[in-house]
């Protein structure tokens, strides 16, 4: 059976990970008979946005690992204790928390940067040829993971999608309920809800990128 | 097409909704052809758990409304607003939330009540015979709504039960691929983390509540 590594960065959309991208990635791996174990970075959040207004609760802090931990029902590891040879792929779900938390990619548009441990973890996979995923705005990470010219996408937004090739991404439009394939790294990304304008719409393109993981994995 | 109200009672297993069923149930309205709204009560959460310790976390405090918010990303709207006029049936997600915050049944196990603003809403819809869904826990909230006799389930663990059976529930022991009907209430039941042990199996049992409410609405 196949096995998954989830790398997840909170719990809601605006400051962690985005929960539906999320639930959706783990009933996905299990409908598709793989199994997946969630990790974290055991950091501090960026912040912490009150998800009814919209505002910064100023003076809260909460922890990734522990936020993420809600997703998984506790069953959540710190991302240092990531070791590929475990796994047979890795996929990163989106969400604010992966351009706050995992990047910086939210904060420092042109000269952002990647949580270390998040380097590190995705390079493992990277290094040994194993398949990874990432949906929505966590294909920002690519850059920072793979040579200039990796392939992948956000969606359609170009103003994003310019910071990102800046980086080295070549990225390429792409519509909610299709995936990007990048065949030299097998890599896949989908848009999910940086397009999706329901949660169906969503996991189409979700659904399609744990496929298509899945069959890369060796 | 159908409209569908989806309570939730915060974010996370052990002090609010269970994330993994709230999503599995808004993706199952949303792939059948139906649409949903979010609703929650505008009131703090019993307490606050650290989800990867298990454990209270002292001097925190977070509002249901607000917590739950994280799932609809931001789109939920205080309990006291919701009408029945503008929907078709209702449903209860699970977790501890049901038991902490919209009940008091994981506090006060045998002499339980139900938050006003939860038996009110559940009522303006059994009164104009609009059917209803109760998974994983939620059924606990049955007797404070229906009259005595009114038929669920929780699974099978048999002293959970009986506390709900005490009040006048009359249970129905079920596995966690099937729901139970009551047919004069139109209330549809599924054990769902009650006795999942995997996000897939919860799936089953709870795309099959979801497609009976839809049928049972008029």
């Amino acid at each position: 059976m196949k096995n998954i590594a989830v790398i997840l960065s909170g719990c809601g959309v605006y400051d962690g990970s985005e929960i539906q991208e999320a639930v959706i990635t783990l009933l996905a791996i299990a409908q598709q008979g793989a199994r997946y174990r969630c990790f974290a970075p055991n950091i501090a959040q960026h912040h912490v946005i009150n998800h009814l207004t919209g505002e910064v609760s100023e003076g809260e802090s909460r922890n990734v690992l522990a936020e993420a931990a809600r997703i998984a029902r506790g069953d959540v590891e710190d991302l240092t204790l990531l070791s590929e040879k475990e796994f047979d792929a890795i996929i990163f779900v989106g969400g604010f928390g992966a351009a706050k938390n995992l990047s910086s990619f939210a904060l420092d548009n042109d000269n952002y940067n990647v949580n270390e441990q998040v380097v590190n973890a995705a390079k493992m996979f990277a290094n040994v040829d194993k398949p990874s995923g990432f949906m929505c705005i966590a294909p920002a990470l690519l850059p920072m993971i793979y040579p200039v010219g990796v392939k992948g996408t956000i969606g359609k937004d170009s103003a994003t999608a310019s910071l990102i090739t800046a980086q080295g991404l070549t990225h390429i439009d792409c519509e909610v309920t299709d995936i990007v394939v990048d065949d030299t790294y097998k890599i896949v990304t989908t848009p999910a809800y940086m397009l999706a304008e329901s949660i169906d719409e969503a996991a189409v393109g979700i659904n399609k990128l744990v496929k298509h993981v899945l069959a890369l994995c060796k």
